[in-house]
């Protein structure tokens, strides 16, 4: 891995004020290509899905891409016909200013839902978009895309595949799979190596099972969410064999779990990043129960706020995970502290030690049952009283 | 339905502080039968149980008992075998005292999970509780269960078998689905009408069906839940008959939707109280997933709570239930007042009104699919910066 750039070459990024946000925040933001790009997406799984996920679905079919339109401050989701029409022009815009076919052109849109989306705003700004077209320009494209976020999140990543030096650079929005109005998650990454879209989706989808699929801000799922990812080849880099799928894929499993990561740390109003890690479960599938409904408990989130070594509530959550399981052999650990050994508390030393580390602003809390071998790692992050204060008062 | 009255012919109760809890509140309470019951329960399906959940399902079997003592403070649970001997200990210093077998005795606990229940409180405190047991003592014992209730929770209707009247009187405490350490919701229910063990077990199953399990607080399921109902037949009331099953079934009914009400109500932080009703699904299983899943987010509870007539919160919510659906039917109304038509939100005039039952303390959110005819509707609360205050800060 070499020393970290931002960007990714072939690439161009901007970003705009388009009038979308109330507070006149930047809220338009483009990623364009000189060259045809091979293209993959995964999707939200939602059954209410935004106009730009319908279209993404669709146009990613093909594996090529030119341009990524995002905006911030509307979903444009439960928007009807009127919305399928808008989020199309958005793509026709983009495509007419660049003289590229409009199917070569992906939209992404997050913020309220069921408000019709002002697109006459975005065909204004789209010549300002492209004007503003620059290598670096994807920290502006990073705070377009943001709502309730409060740090733009940019990863880039370098590799090397047969003697030649390729980037991986991902961009991010969303303080987890929840954000306000559910219009929650968008990333987009950018390669400048080459491989064919099914090599891309394959890798893709690969990447993101133990990223953004195992974090989590309070479990609601976006009507809006999507990763897209991008290769137009100019490096020279090519993916081709199984060592340099291994190699690409190594790379973009960091970049989207580093992504992720940022996501979670990012949550409305979180303090804490805390990683629930099960282990010795009969399988990866019932340790990945338990870790989903522990890292999704209030109860346990709440604790964690409230720097409460209350592992009755960890043990209680992993109980109701529907997992077959002997709480009499379970084992649970702050960090490094043993805080239950067979099911019942090391006491209040232990106590005292396990509330240092809740202290601490990252830790791990891992539970072994001690009946097998599956193993399952989710982030997630405290629930604070501020995580309440903004969703009580996101649209206000 | 005759006029209200306390208790329930044939039964006593008393409650005392014990000196469980750290404020020295009312802690420790009894139910007592002149006679022997016949006896029905239901008992938590989280993997983790308490001792008094164990031993419970083992004596439940029998079909009979004479007493019941409860605790609030500790939950007795994850305490190992020290845990299970004091649990024991608990009905026997009743048994001994009432000079029964103690088979005949069942227990329940609810506070903090983890801690060794400090069980010579308990003996020191039993004879006071033999002392001041009386026919009108029920209002001590639903204080001594409870925890962070702020309300005790009792409901008594009358109904008539054979023109011979009967008295069904319950007790309950918890918050939700959810409490404190999850040592969450208690239910003990009196008749002094006469039914078989099977018949009785039966009707509480169904009774407990639409009312305690459709109501959440934020769906953390407790270690240490039960409904316990017994059955004296003092007033000369028989349930044999499937027209008497029919009476008796329906006041049951009454009194544990009426207390699964108040112990929504009385959520942790709520400020409302909200019906969540699902129409016109292709099943009713699917109404109720759909139904839970919105009466969990916390997306939805917390623009409850913000008085945010924020239906986008909801249909996407609806959305991850998991459930085939075609959002373009979707219809959504507040009270009477239709916000999404054909899932596409019905404009400004139709939020304010919203916005207006928002602001009182008990309304329903209706979600209708137009596919089918299912049904399901879930109670529910508001999430609320003090729901997150009571447990943050819960052990401390």
């Amino acid at each position: 891995m070499k020393t970290v750039v931002r960007g990714c070459p072939g690439f161009k990024f901007s970003g705009c004020a388009a009038g979308l946000k109330k507070n006149g925040g930047m809220d338009l933001g483009l990623i364009y290509s000189e060259t045809e790009t091979a293209a993959a997406g995964v999707f939200t799984r939602n059954r209410v899905q935004a106009a730009c996920v319908k279209l993404g679905m669709e146009r990613i079919k093909s594996g090529k891409c030119r341009a990524i339109i995002a905006n911030s401050g509307n979903a444009n989701c439960c928007t009807g016909e009127q919305g399928v029409l808008d989020n199309r022009s958005m793509t026709r815009f983009v495509a007419s200013e660049a003289g590229i076919a409009e199917e070569l052109v992906l939209s992404a849109s997050t913020g309220v839902i069921g408000k019709p989306l002002p697109v006459e705003k975005v065909e204004r700004a789209v010549p300002e978009l492209f004007k503003s077209l620059a290598a670096g320009g994807i920290s502006d494209f990073a705070k377009a895309i943001m709502t309730t976020d409060t740090v733009p999140k940019i990863v880039t990543r370098q590799g090397e595949i047969n003697h030649t030096s390729f980037t991986i650079t991902g961009v991010a929005k969303g303080s987890g799979m929840i954000r306000p109005d559910m219009a929650t998650m968008l990333c987009f990454v950018c390669t400048d190596a080459a491989a064919d879209p099914k090599t891309l989706q394959k890798m893709l989808i690969k990447g993101v099972d133990p990223s953004f699929n195992r974090i989590t801000v309070d479990g609601d799922t976006s009507t809006n969410d999507m990763v897209l990812l991008l290769a137009n080849g100019v490096s020279g880099a090519v993916i081709n064999s199984h060592d340099q799928v291994s190699v690409f894929q190594g790379l973009l499993d960091q970049v989207l779990m580093e992504l992720a990561r940022m996501v979670v740390k990012d949550g409305e109003g979180a303090t804490k990043l805390v990683e629930i890690r099960v282990e010795g479960a009969r399988s990866d599938h019932d340790a990945r129960r338990i870790a989903d409904t522990v890292a999704q408990s209030n109860l346990v989130k709440t604790a964690l706020f409230g720097e409460d070594a209350n592992w009755g509530r960890i043990i209680a959550a992993a109980g109701r995970a529907g997992v077959e399981m002997d709480p009499e052999k379970m084992d649970i650990y702050f960090n490094d502290v043993c805080m239950v050994k067979n099911g019942i508390g090391c006491g209040p030393d232990a106590e005292i030690e396990a509330t240092n580390i809740l202290k601490t602003p990252e830790f791990l809390i891992r539970i072994h049952l001690n009946a097998g071998e599956g193993a399952c790692s989710v982030l997630t992050c405290d629930f604070s009283v501020d995580y309440v204060k903004i969703n009580a008062d996101y649209r206000s």
